[in-house]
């Protein structure tokens, strides 16, 4: 599979479904003595355990994001969030995660701006990156835009800027992502993204299942990265009636090993709707049909009946510093 | 006085209240043979004819903002109002702008980012105006302090920065105005201003109640250049109750020349309350007043009881530029 196809796939973050995603127990390439315990295992769980990282993708974009995703943070059953740095509603986050420094809060690097009403471009100088802007001075719409024009040096500027300017404002980041999976577009953009995030001693989200599609990322991989299973999101085709039984399905058929599972959380306000204005995809309704279920008791249910562990991207970044 | 006695009272947007005001009838200072005719008697109208431009700010910062501000201007009670470039809203009020090529639209010149939660840096890069950022990176929060740092000469090229984007996205302005009164802050500052809106042929808001604090403002204005007599602008001691009274008495205590009342539209909402977070004045009940104040019946009224005509910018610039 060329990795146009990888970059279709993760452009819309739409990863096989749980039962067609391949399922790997072994949650580390590493094949050094240390590593013939599972991640599960060197996590201080039974090698059988089945552990989740309920995961809210892009805070600081908008003020509905912002008190959705901490309202999910805080009823227990979402486990992780990433934040936008180049966002206007960066300070409100940042406020946040200055006075919660327990919050599992990393950086969902941001080299696109996707919406047609609201937009932003990046922390450093326009003139610093042309490469990553479109004529309208903003990051381009899309990954597949963004990932042809883009400079790797300029978006390794930007994203060391990024990371830079959350540690200013007192975001102590515990992971990487990348934003649209911008960064996940191509070789040279996942060495990027690697290098940065080796030099600051953070995780990236990479799932085995890409492996397939983008060979040369093991290759890339340093004795510490930790790679989940398969990560679940749910994709455009799934509707409003089936949203709940997506999630309840994709609990049921989790793998022993380390799974992520993104959402994405607002509220069906006036915000969200002008935001993500004649955009369904990822729009308002979409992310208050994921608030709904992710705060709901059912929620917190299945993952009980399903002996399902939530855990955190410091927890993991923490024991495999130990590794 | 000072000039920062005027900066204090600049800075608040507060202005003398209408019947404290200075009432001049002459609206231009200009004593060329062409104005021996009043503003007023060069736009068309009997010399004791009361204009009135109903200016809503801030367009462009927020959702909240631009759809009150639409809905005020598509009322017919609200004539003018700027928009913020550097916000990331944006791209929804110039979508609207192109749309509605007779809206009176001014840009609303930004070198302040004043709230705590939701904030944003200039157009240009970081590193071509340092001056105009704060320790965070965004515009000061303050006009005071922005003031204090400003090198003119980055102010200049970030304001021309701000108007080339507002072209380029298809906004044709009909006038200028500053947000917070940061380019009134100071003799270099308005000299700036004056420069750039020459150079673009452009209308300032200023008023004729200003000379008195800056007595350097007349020297600046050009032959074209309109004063208006003064500006009405609600005050922070101005309780909720007495809100439409002090809009009622202002609109009775009219004179005649050219007058402008600035408003700050929005809703109270959810996005507002976060913008505005732990700041009432104009804050989301403000801007809710404000709102529903000038989209009343009752203030329709009041401009008819007392014969005053509403116009624009464009209609004061378009006969300024045949004068």
């Amino acid at each position: 599979m060329k990795i146009k196809a990888f970059i279709a796939i993760l452009a819309c973050m739409v990863v096989a479904t749980p039962t067609a995603a391949l399922h790997h127990t072994q949650t580390s390439r590493s094949v050094s003595p240390a590593a013939a315990k599972t991640l599960v295992e060197r996590l201080g769980y039974p090698p059988d355990t089945k552990l989740l990282i309920v995961h809210a993708d892009d805070l600081g974009m908008a003020h509905s994001i912002n008190i959705a995703s901490i309202k999910g943070l805080e009823t227990g059953l979402v486990s992780s969030a990433s934040i936008m740095i180049p966002c206007s509603w960066l300070p409100e986050i940042a406020a946040y995660a200055r006075t919660h420094p327990e919050a599992d809060l990393g950086l969902h690097l941001t080299l696109t701006s996707e919406w047609s009403l609201y937009r932003w471009g990046p922390v450093l100088g326009k003139e610093r990156v042309p490469s990553l802007l479109d004529s309208g001075g903003y990051f381009y719409p899309t990954e597949t835009e963004a990932a042809a024009h883009i400079d790797p040096k300029e978006a390794e500027a930007e994203i060391r800027a990024q990371i830079a300017r959350a540690r200013a404002l007192g975001i102590q980041p515990t992971h990487l992502d990348s934003h649209m999976g911008t960064l996940y577009q191509n070789q040279a953009l996942f060495e990027t993204l690697f290098r940065v995030a080796h030099d600051n001693k953070l995780l990236i989200r990479v799932s085995k299942e890409w492996f397939a599609v983008a060979p040369f990322l093991p290759s890339l991989l340093g004795p510490d990265d930790v790679v989940v299973n398969s990560v679940i999101s749910i994709e455009p085709n799934v509707t409003a009636e089936g949203w709940s039984k997506y999630y309840a399905d994709a609990i049921k058929n989790l793998q022993p090993g380390l799974t992520e599972m993104i959402v994405h959380l607002a509220y069906d306000d006036e915000e969200m709707r002008g935001v993500a204005f004649a955009h369904p995809n990822w729009g308002s309704e979409w992310r208050q049909r994921d608030f709904q279920f992710v705060t709901s008791e059912a929620f917190r249910k299945l993952l009980q009946e399903n002996n399902v562990k939530l855990v955190t991207w410091r927890e993991v970044g923490r024991l495999m510093k130990k590794s």
